[in-house]
């Protein structure tokens, strides 16, 4: 059976989980603490990252990018990327402004400092981190918000890895409680469509231990 | 005619530079100064980065992953990327390598510290982030020998979007004389190859205004 080593906050983990799901590929999820450094992990993935695929056959593929491109060329149908050079281009475009920019501005500072910086027992959270963060982040929906204004989805007609990366990103941070969405309306109306595919289901069913979700985290309507 | 919108030191340029060059792709290169967020360039791509590509249609590409992916599909040839899914895979995971972890790791350390605080008016460079830039390229130096050690370029057989992103990375950091070539004879040997191709020529020859290179920077005999 293919393998997918994860980290339940991990938005990357959480974008090739719903990638694996919308396009029926059967998964076991292996939960891999990356900040202990397990030697044979190391060795499939030097980076010591998640998340990495291991195929039946023992093919492995790291680094998001890297396996939902892979799952594209595999497992052709739902296409999530688009039907064109230059839909493909945008696609990939927004999928690098969620996993870049997003990550970098509002879920490394929120997410971060919040859950990673105390869990592994590097103290507080540095108050003007998370601040920066919950500025940022307001951007982050105007921009959906301005997509979804214009667009089905976030790269055109069509659901794609942009929405997923988006939501990945999200979603971490909501689980914390830290996005208003009460900000953008339109931004709102984009992810509940998006909790209500089954693909998204099991990341919101997921639990990270000792860490209670916000109260709306999996409710459709919040 | 195509145009790319870049900054010389920006390796993600050097980058999408390379592969037009190595597809035979034409095209006119453009100063962006990103930093001044011109209002025209941030119509053209809000995330207000560079590299960005304008096609002669008018088609605008942004990000350096989505452009290259863009130019393997509408000029497959030379490939880039490697024949199946699991090679293509490989590559991918290397360029996120270097354009992730080695970006952060040292390129942001050395030449954001020494050459972009500078040139912003943010002054000095912080020494305790250059001496973890320093200590961090040995890694990946170490890294790059240990695959060519194994195989004639860093991802198999042929020369690939690899070894294309390694050598913008290095090339950026080589600029200001910070690549400790001794440390790793197998690494200078590959990055000598990269440097021989006629694609990486013009690279050599750019000159960032006010910044001479190091004495070494364009010799293919370093």
């Amino acid at each position: 059976m293919r393998v997918l080593y994860h980290v339940p906050l991990s938005p990357f983990s959480r974008k090739v989980r719903m990638a694996l799901k919308e396009k029926g590929l059967p998964f076991d999820l292996r939960l891999e603490n990356v900040w202990e450094r397990r030697v044979e992990f190391l060795k499939i993935n030097p980076a010591g990252k998640v998340p990495v695929l291991v195929e039946a056959d023992g093919t492995v593929i790291a680094d998001s990018v890297a396996i939902t491109e892979y799952l594209q060329e595999v497992q052709p149908q739902p296409d999530l990327l688009g039907g064109t050079p230059a839909q493909r281009a945008e696609t990939r475009r927004l999928v690098a402004w969620f996993d870049g920019k997003m990550h970098e501005e509002a879920t490394v500072n929120l997410v971060g400092e919040k859950v990673m910086r105390r869990f592994l027992g590097r103290g507080e959270p540095d108050s003007a981190t998370v601040r920066a963060g919950l500025a940022n982040i307001r951007m982050h929906l105007d921009y959906v918000a301005f997509l979804v204004e214009r667009r089905t989805w976030l790269a055109g007609d069509k659901f794609s890895l942009a929405d997923i990366a988006a939501a990945a990103q999200f979603s971490c941070i909501d689980y914390i409680g830290d996005v208003p969405w009460g900000h953008q309306e339109a931004a709102r109306e984009w992810y509940a469509r998006v909790k209500s595919r089954p693909s998204f289901r099991p990341i919101l069913d997921d639990r990270v231990p000792g860490l209670k979700p916000a109260g709306h985290y999996d409710d459709l309507d919040f």
